[in-house]
């Protein structure tokens, strides 16, 4: 899977603007950046620190301002705000798009949101603050209330005569809705099937009503799903009374998805996903402290536990050596498991009609991995320290470990579902807090047991 | 972030499922499934354990066989197609796109390839063979060679007659590709333009020329990259000779962008993103058992660090149930670290370029969080061993190895990518091997130096 040619284009698009910065002429560098797209800008952006970021971003052709900030992290967007004056943000968003607007809204100073809203027309604004007064992550809050709608009871000629005098049409419409007099929606025309029949076919005979509307209260990870089980490039919003309020677009679709990878990826370390790649120290500290704290604590609880065993240790050195095998074992296959739970309970995969069965699974693996590593890490200690008693505590101490690392792994993130936490966030310090007292708990007390007995 | 309706399709349908199959009457449950699309059944058998799996399988409809067959991951797709005899599997995938056949070839016996293409026409064949004929992961064999060409001397209305002649266009199409007499591509004319423009206007004036086509060489994640970077929903595909050889749909960057992020967030852990949930516990057994090896040789290095100091712990056993801290501190530490460089990595955002700054912000991030977490560890290890010495040692000894965490973290992602390795896999225990050892050498070096001088 490793393809080294992969990020070529991201990172030779950083490689030649890092030279053109370097000599310090800006006028290539300008050129450079306005051949990119906003996306591509943005990504850009989020590879440069701080002062070089600063520079390139006073450079950006002012017409894509707008669309830039709207596909950078929420991090290095404040920080580009940060240098814009209010006249310059209000230029810069008010010919965004009514979704893409609201999806910056809460990054804006209210000065420039009101300045915004004083500059729309009636319909728009009603528009926007529609928009706004869904919650975040809410089907509602993704839409664009910009729809091309038509009515069933016309032709083919009509709305190719309707199409033809509005001119453009909105990004990625694959499809046109049908709607009541009262605005409900009823069903969806394909662009093609418009192209493939003869002028004269009524709409109704096209109408494919097999495509539900989104609600607009859906969670947006509920939308990803949906949009990927029916491979749909648009899809309509609709309120309580199946008004149609908009529609939600792909190309959120794949941002959506985007986020939710790097949240996981980053939330098991205690990251959001938000987090600049160079953000100021001070903020980064700060952020990080949290989780180091609450390791700081659960790491007291683990030495604790050690601190139990003194005595016994004070006897035998070589605990002391082999302890965090035990422990290091079990948080990495811990850490396995724990992945593949996450997974399953992202894809809504894992529920309680089967979680006792992955467990069961799990437990296995962890038995039969657990007697087969124990079996060499004994042998091993056998030769080592040439003690018999010492390499059956440490066998018996591992298998006990990696089954406990299989009943925390598979639990840890469903109990913080339960608890209404993010069952990613933070989850793999939870564990190996776990398993590094549990298994030091499990090897010394055996070792007192029977070789101190 | 946590919103507990998210998931609740999906798992909506598993307990609707699970309690249908515990009556154990197969109506009601052919009759769900049924009502299902092909992706949404293909998450439900992944959902299910082993047994239950089979059972369902047995009752999808036959016509969706080929599509479900597509959407499951590879390990789940083994399994089902094991149930299945050579006839069923010809029936099921012969009516496949080229390029979904193409996608699960290598998991299909080589009688059933072999029957299926003696069952295609002519052309067929040769694009199935030429799609096959590209490496996996390259956008040769993502693209799927059914696409509507036309010509650009001719006019909106010729168009419009030859697309109602030809009916069905194929799924996603949202421009016809414009070529030369040679097949050469020339540019993209998008279905809203032919819809919003009069019967008598060229064709010539409606090209869009601005997309670049996609050489076939190149590599998915860029694919992937280049559609989110410009909103796409379909892209061209071209030979090194700039012939039209197929069309990139916006359907498989999806499933693409999915795989990547569950690559990502397993891969960490050492495990595939193929990983079924509920795989037979042998095959997971051997999976995991890799890792768990490398992990037990890590592990040993660790502990033979601590050998070197036994006489030193056995003057102080202190150090024995501190030493631990220290090395988890920095193995989480380094994690969040590893979590960004990764991230960085697979969106292209790191390189020689901004290494060096990325490295020394880690390292300011390191110090500062190292000398106050250092701190306040000293102080809590004076209040609970009464020695000046031993609580200044560890506090030193944790910030030297959150440095070290900073810069393992940024350096094991570049050097795995160095050396041709995939820079998420298996990382997390190489860190936490360093971590480890270096954390014990470290607390317990400066112990000797320190105390026992």
């Amino acid at each position: 899977m490793a393809d080294a040619s992969r990020h070529d284009r991201t990172a030779r698009q950083l490689r030649l603007l890092s030279d053109a910065l370097d000599t310090g002429r800006l006028g290539p560098v300008r050129r450079l950046i306005n051949t990119l797209s906003p996306a591509e800008i943005a990504n850009l952006l989020e590879s440069l620190p701080t002062a070089k970021r600063s520079l390139v971003w006073g450079l950006v052709d002012p017409d894509d301002d707008g669309e830039v900030l709207v596909h950078v992290g929420e991090d290095v967007r404040e920080s580009l705000i940060a240098e814009m004056d209010p006249d310059e943000l209000v230029a810069a968003v008010e010919d965004l798009d009514i979704d893409d607007l609201a999806d910056i809204a809460e990054d804006l100073p209210d000065q420039v949101i009101e300045e915004v809203l004083r500059s729309m027309d009636r319909e728009n604004r009603d528009r926007l603050e529609q928009v706004l007064s869904f919650p975040e992550g809410s089907a509602g809050r993704l839409m664009n209330p910009d729809v091309v709608t038509v009515r069933a009871d016309t032709t083919v000629d009509v709305v190719l005569r309707y199409l033809r005098l509005r001119g453009e049409l909105p990004d990625h419409t694959d499809y046109l809705f049908v709607v009541s007099r009262k605005h409900q929606y009823l069903g969806r025309v394909s662009l093609t099937s418009l192209l493939t029949h003869e002028a004269s076919t009524p709409i109704n005979e096209l109408i494919d009503d097999e495509q539900s509307a989104i609600a607009a209260g859906t969670g947006e990870r509920e939308v990803a799903n949906q949009f990927s089980d029916h491979d749909w490039v648009s899809a309509p919003v609709v309120d309580e009374n199946n008004i149609l309020l908009g529609r939600i677009t792909i190309d959120d679709v794949v941002d959506i998805i985007r986020e939710q990878a790097e949240h996981q990826a980053l939330g098991a370390a205690g990251l959001g996903e938000d987090e600049d790649l160079f953000s100021p120290v001070g903020r980064a500290m700060r952020r990080r402290l949290v989780w180091l704290f609450v390791n700081l604590c659960t790491a007291f609880i683990a030495a604790n536990v050690v601190g139990q065993f003194e005595g016994t240790i004070d006897k035998l050195v070589a605990l002391a050596v082999l302890m965090p095998m035990v422990a290091g074992l079990g948080g990495n296959a811990g850490t396995q498991v724990l992945a593949l739970t996450i997974r399953g309970l992202a894809l809504g995969q894992v529920g309680a009609s089967n979680v006792m069965i992955l467990l069961w699974k799990e437990l296995r693996v962890a038995l039969f991995n657990g007697l087969l590593m124990g079996a060499v890490l004994g042998l091993i200690v056998l030769a080592w320290f040439r003690n018999v008693g010492l390499s059956m505590v440490i066998s018996v101490a591992l298998t006990a470990n990696l089954l406990l690392a299989a009943v925390v792994g598979v639990t840890i993130p469903l109990l913080l579902k339960r608890m209404g936490f993010d069952p990613a966030l933070g989850s793999g310090i939870f564990l190996t807090a776990l398993t590094d007292s549990l298994g030091f708990f499990t090897f010394l007390g055996l070792a007192t047991l029977l070789l101190l007995g």
